[in-house]
């Protein structure tokens, strides 16, 4: 049952929250969706949040609402992880609540509830499918971070739903990154074969994935860029596809300001790719 | 002395904080300053934010950058109060520290720190005129609720610096708002004509002040639209100018959603007035 617990009018739509008993990750978990005026049959648009975000960061500081509400496209932000007093959790905030990576975990006790992967490539498209009338078969993704890392990945293996992909300063490398590489030894007990079915490089490089286009923007100035490896990605990826845009934002870094700065450019990217498959 | 604290790429300039000693409020204070590039010789705007705020909530949720950075006006957003832990508080979100009101408390304890007015119409205005090349003599001011009673109150007062003025859900009534009353009865030790000296609808009834233009904003879904006064300002204003646009926004709000959503507007009306001056 969803339960929806905020609805704040903003520009022309309602940014909205809702609870709802997820049975990937066996907790209550809340998700946003910003639903613009009249929205029957418009395209959905999954945005995945970095480390330590909920639902609330990016719509409460990324201003997509303005751009969402032009393009009548639906955009659905769930949280990060399982979250909750029962559920596994650390101090590090690498690694547990907020850290979900949009895996699914293998390793007691992580994958008694952290299933990611499973919640946003299954349990949530089907649930808002069963419950809004929007275009189902119009969907993209995107994200930051760790959300952008997840949102490459969810994409590359999700061909049919995902049409569209774009990201904001994604994790490549969930083998190598220090964002990445405690969260995935405890979620997979340091099996590199399973951590590959979710990296980013690993699925490029092994498994010759692309997708038809994709958008990576990404500061100069980031904090995190050598933890990124959004060069080594971009360059596996070129020997599949010639279909990638990588842009380096001069003095910008890898908090919501920069977020901000672009996503008019990542909203109309998904509606120009959503539209012309119509 | 200033000690810049936070600075971030955001659109085509820099969102920047810095800290001070304050005279006025005796204390360290916070600003946050957004700088657009070339901004030498630019209109300064101020914003004054609400109860509960900081200098961050406008920042990090208002989106106002995009607006600023492409009319090249630089917008100054002050904290709402004296603030540190030999500051005088209450448990009360309506009074203390976060609750400034920008006036200058008459009744000890609060009178040796709470002097906000001082603080926004002189202490800070000649020091961001010693240390920026803005243009000082096209400077308007802004603000949402507590801020945008301030904002009015601040500007009817000071025509000569504040050269436009509008509102997000002003405060008007500090006299009968249930949202002033707590903080002004002890402020000014229950004297009522203390504080009609900042209260905006006795500003404009007792002294028919008035200034060149006001724009006013407000949601009628406002869960606090009450306790703002609006009309009964707006009835008293009118006696005195036309020169007031008041609208009244269907299902929005008081919050940063409802702010975002009209920000754009309330950038280019002070552009526009500002510009029109030069």
């Amino acid at each position: 049952m969803l339960k929806l617990i905020e609805n704040h009018r903003s520009f022309k739509g309602f940014q909205k929250v809702y609870e709802h008993n997820s049975s990937s990750n066996n907790c209550v978990m809340r998700f946003a969706l910003y639903e613009p005026d009249d929205a029957i049959d418009s395209p959905v648009l999954f945005f995945l949040s970095g480390l330590t975000c909920t639902e609330q960061n990016f719509i409460q500081k990324s201003g997509f609402q303005k751009y969402a509400s032009e393009k009548k496209i639906v955009v659905i932000c769930p949280d990060t992880s399982p979250r909750g007093e029962s559920i596994h959790d650390s101090e590090n905030w690498k690694i547990g609540q907020g850290a979900g990576f949009y895996v699914n975990a293998k390793n007691k006790p992580w994958s008694n509830n952290f299933k990611m992967y499973d919640y946003i490539t299954n349990e949530l498209p089907e649930l808002i499918s069963k419950k809004f009338n929007f275009n189902h078969s119009l969907v993209g993704i995107f994200g930051h971070s760790m959300g952008g890392g997840g949102a490459i990945q969810c994409a590359l293996k999700n061909k049919n739903y995902f049409k569209s992909v774009s990201a904001f300063s994604p994790i490549c490398s969930f083998l190598k990154s220090d964002l990445a590489k405690l969260a995935m030894d405890n979620y997979f007990n340091n099996e590199t074969k399973l951590i590959e079915e979710y990296d980013p490089i690993s699925l490029v490089k092994n498994r010759s994935l692309s997708v038809e286009d994709i958008l990576i923007d990404v500061g100069l100035d980031d904090e995190f860029l050598e933890q990124l490896y959004i060069d080594e990605f971009y360059e596996h990826y070129k020997k599949n596809s010639e279909k990638i845009t990588l842009r380096k934002q001069k003095q910008f870094s890898h908090n919501y300001y920069f977020i901000h700065s672009f996503v008019a450019d990542h909203i109309h990217f998904h509606a120009n790719k959503l539209t012309s498959i119509k």
